[in-house]
């Protein structure tokens, strides 16, 4: 059983009806599931996430993608989230029985499909990088469609994949392979803005943090509490368990307290049986004593 | 998808080549697994832990009963574990898309086939008990093979299924209905036994402690040591954390701290992350978030 997870971010948040044209082809997909889609008309996107085999993914993605290309025109396009084209990015994440090399790989066939199909130039991006600048996502789209569109002639933006042109209509597309991204919040009881920025930033790599933690501070207002709103992008390394401690201590300065948390999105499983053993102290916990996990492997072996 | 958990204790846990051919039949089953197997020597006993379809499990568990009746002969079986038959226990526990009471009609159906084909008498526990005293196995077990091989024509130990006699070398058969248990130990930083019988008492239902809650002291002489081993019957009820807590907190007393934990065999999901979300403070958490339990759904929608 060979097991991606694809969350493909397309650049459409606010038309219902191209929304739900768009997903057709993730619906009763034969070989994987689409696990959610959440649309953000603020953001104006559309993002999707789906689990299964590699090549059935591929294969509707290249349905949907024909959708979103023939419906969205990135010359009309605006909203609060960066983008550089219809199909903005495409990252597979390795699940089960499969590699972080097979998922590049993956992202450079997907990539390649993706181009010879419907001329659409393609970035890799993360694990698939193809120069040690464009790892970083936020690089790739520097200047946005907008920005790209005049930039995309200059030697360091030449696209991976295609011609140094965007697509009329469709712009770019990002494709790559990366670990799994935890989304966790955590909620604390002051109004104080300026608390959850200071931990967010104390928290975060680029504030001397820990290695795999992305944070900002916001306020709840209808909750009247303030948030630090985590992104996790190697949660083995940096457990949950370990932010939000780190998140408490930091707030004790202030007496803050941890109000509630919240697991944004989907998560796997081994992100929660390891808090879960952490703070139950269990000293040789194994994966193969849930229950679940061994029944999917039985599942895995018949099909 | 329908899947039970089952774990059937077989009365041997001596003779490599008779507990060999006991498994068998659960080997490579189809729509089911054989998820784990340990025979204790002292105990002379073996337990299996198979998970699938209900109707998949009892078929196997025909099969193996046979080949338990064939090559035991409980006459001749002395072991530290209380026992009536060479097929002592049937536990059947639902784990996803059944309900106890349908748990209780496979255990009757499986008790009424069994004792049609083998002549074995059935006894029902748990919730498959049909009289209140049933419930608890004691009961059901008092006096053990010995015992029961004359006190069994009285009012009051007749089987649920079958004649008054116990089978003659196969001695009688326990089915049941029941919850998931969870085995859990908390290993102490001391080697005062009474502290961890004190504990124990303090934490379990009989000592006036938590509701769903079994526990001993044991000391752990290689370790230096001592534990508090629990059986959690309705993990849902009593969680693993506050199992954990409570120990804690009745440990302090004596200035004795929790030197880790032990999750013994098989665990459901849910245990794990029922106490993930607690230490966590996760304020919504749902089951849907985990990627594999998802993947579960999925394969089972397709199987």
């Amino acid at each position: 059983m060979r097991i991606v997870e694809c969350v493909p971010n397309f650049s459409e948040g606010r038309r219902k009806e191209v929304i739900d044209k768009i997903v057709e082809p993730f619906r009763n997909g034969k070989g994987f599931s689409l696990l959610d889609h959440r649309a953000d008309e603020n953001h104006n996107r559309l993002v999707v996430s789906l689990a299964g085999d590699p090549e059935a993914i591929m294969d509707a993605l290249m349905t949907s993608a024909g959708v979103a290309f023939s419906l969205i025109d990135m010359n009309a396009h605006t909203g609060a989230h960066p983008r550089v084209g219809a199909l903005d990015v495409v990252p597979f994440t390795p699940l089960r029985g499969v590699t972080m090399e097979e998922c590049v790989d993956i992202a450079r066939e997907f990539g390649k499909r993706l181009n010879e199909k419907y001329e659409v130039p393609v970035y890799f991006y993360e694990e698939a990088a193809t120069r040690p600048e464009r790892k970083n996502l936020e690089n790739v789209r520097k200047g946005q469609y907008e920005g790209l569109k005049k930039a995309i002639n200059e030697p360091e933006r030449l696209p991976d994949v295609g011609q140094a042109r965007l697509h009329p209509t469709a712009g770019a597309t990002v494709v790559g392979a990366r670990k799994f991204l935890v989304a966790f919040n955590v909620n604390l009881g002051t109004t104080r803005i300026e608390v959850a920025k200071e931990i967010a930033k104390s928290i975060r790599f680029s504030g001397g943090g820990l290695a795999h933690v992305k944070a900002i501070g916001l306020a709840l207002e209808d909750k009247g509490m303030v948030q630090v709103s985590v992104n996790i992008v190697d949660h083995e390394k940096d457990p949950l368990y370990r932010v939000l401690e780190l998140v408490r201590m930091e707030a004790s300065r202030w007496g803050v307290p941890v109000v509630e948390t919240e697991i944004y999105g989907m998560v796997p499983a081994s992100a929660i049986y390891q808090s879960a053993a952490r703070y139950l102290q269990v000293a040789d916990f194994e994966p193969e004593q849930i229950i679940e996990l061994r029944l999917l492997e039985m599942a895995g072996d018949r099909s």
